[in-house]
């Protein structure tokens, strides 16, 4: 494969964001500029074979969104909710997607284009993009926790993400924080963050304070918004009305998503903490201060803790994509293996 | 600087691990063969300049040691325990070493012999001895667990110490396990392992619980040892013995540390954890199957689990020496600054 210039070659790629309920693709170039997007919904019920094709399709699209000829393509980065094996183009298997078990899905999409392929978890794309583009530009070191339904993250050190020994570095949602804590659902581990402060973890609790006959807007808000799901924009609309039960359990999440913080400068000692996903675009301004003056006063390293930056997430939806583009074309240029 | 060929060139450097009750100064050839030593208590009381005095004489007699003239060290490496500032040749500040507050170490050991200097983290040079010629050898990444009084550690990606944005990578000792936990003493934080699991956490507990009360052999050996400490070894021979205090407080404090395990291997999915230090080299045998069975319960990924491995550190006190020395090398190779 020829060695490309990042800077100066003609080539664009497409990026994947394979998603439980949705599938976006976007033709990106080397500058992270989306050129055209495409979007399906995953159908992931009806198995891999019929969600690779609903990529393909994203990718059709996408590439008629661009105006831009397939032969143009020079290769394909898929970031998917769960674990990969890149060096052996594989899907090993996906949470909420059933039956992806082993799928070779690079062979797949090379049946659509004859291109590398690269894989990757979905929130460490999400980290690349984020390092290369928004909020950790410029920096060198990087850790980016995404807070939504779970807690995912994406480790960058030297410029690069940590992908880890078998792939699967980069799941702080799963830093134990408090010790035979709660379950998170699906995961088998307790007491991780994500059990104690994403979205799912506060609605529990606050389902379970419901329960026991607390007073709340919370029920008023799901009937108006006609939701079952206690969204992020439901809570900060409870939050800004001063309901105290939601006041209370956010505080809590708050809380521990401080001491986590703390735990990631003491491990990490990153340039910079960037905090993304749908809880924090809803409730970061809330948050993202109540985390810091915390994470400050747990840090280990007095001498030098106010050089830490903790800074929201700035592509939201498009980090993803864009991300797993970048992954594909540090791919041709020999940083990492494609397949 | 000429660039050298580690495995060819003759020089050699000096490692120094610097620590609160004494120094210990080895003269170490590129492959990590200890030439010959020097240890000297620190007096660290007696502050900065009379501490710098005694780690010259430890290199003084560590060239005796090894019939090596001074003319063929061609660095010197120190590992330090506490915060420094390798770039600019600082010592920024040691917990148990009183008036160390930014102290130009690397330029005071110049005037012993004018070569360059590096400063580290006593606990990551040991990380980098033990990956280099120890329990990480020939993996590519590790995390270092090393449980004494206190729990540092270091960590090692893509055959490189991870320093950290600050110089303060590898605070995994204060990885908050516990949400509101224990304080650990001098640190200020709460809940780390620290505070839940090392010498220091398992003395104060027995100590609570003999103060309760509580039966115990533990008391019987600090008498016949004449020790006022609950040692290691002595935590060793109340586990010989069966006493079920001793094996209450460790089960406890294992549990913790196989959590705390668990959220490396999700961190981090290193290839080798790599457990040392004195509480491991008296207690390994009986914590590290432990931590090492609720390491795969909590990790998260349980598909590749089973690669995880859980492995006892190797060089013992030589970790730290070795590891220094192995850094003024890399410094000398130019893959890292020397001042």
């Amino acid at each position: 494969m020829p060695k490309h210039n990042r800077n100066t070659h003609a080539h664009v790629v497409i990026g994947v964001d394979l998603g439980g309920t949705k599938i976006l693709a976007a033709v990106v170039d080397a500058k992270g500029h989306v050129l055209g997007t495409g979007k399906k919904s995953t159908h992931a019920e009806k198995g891999p074979e019929a969600v690779i094709q609903r990529i393909e399709k994203a990718m059709d699209e996408a590439l008629e969104d661009a105006e831009i000829d397939k032969s143009q393509i020079a290769a394909i980065g898929v970031g998917a909710p769960g674990v990969v094996d890149n060096a052996h183009g594989l899907v090993i298997s996906l949470p909420n997607l059933p039956g992806w078990d082993r799928v070779p899905l690079s062979k797949a999409l090379r049946h659509w284009h004859d291109v590398p392929v690269t894989l990757t978890n979905d929130v460490r794309a999400a980290a690349i993009g984020e390092h290369r583009f928004g909020a950790g530009k410029g920096t060198h070191s990087m850790v980016a926790v995404f807070i939504g339904t779970g807690i995912g993250g994406g480790i960058v050190l030297n410029d690069r993400v940590w992908e880890g020994f078998r792939g699967s570095a980069g799941e702080i949602g799963h830093i134990v924080t408090l010790a035979d804590g709660p379950y998170a659902p699906g995961s088998g581990t307790r007491g991780g963050i994500e059990a104690l402060a994403s979205r799912s973890a506060i609605e529990r609790e606050i389902r379970a304070a419901l329960r026991e006959g607390r007073r709340s807007i919370i029920p008023e808000l799901l009937q108006e918004k006609e939701s079952t799901t206690i969204t992020s924009g439901i809570l900060a609309k409870a939050l800004k009305k001063g309901d105290a039960l939601t006041i209370e359990v956010l505080e809590r999440a708050t809380h521990y998503l401080g001491l986590h913080a703390a735990s990631l400068i003491n491990a990490f000692d990153p340039e910079v903490l960037v905090y993304g996903g749908g809880v924090i675009e809803a409730l970061g301004e809330w948050m993202l201060p109540r985390i810091e003056a915390l994470a400050r006063q747990h840090a280990i390293n007095k001498h030098q803790i106010e050089r830490v930056k903790i800074a929201p997430a700035k592509l939201g939806d498009r980090a993803g994509v864009v991300g797993a583009a970048m992954f594909a074309f540090d791919a041709l240029e020999g940083m990492a293996q494609p397949t």
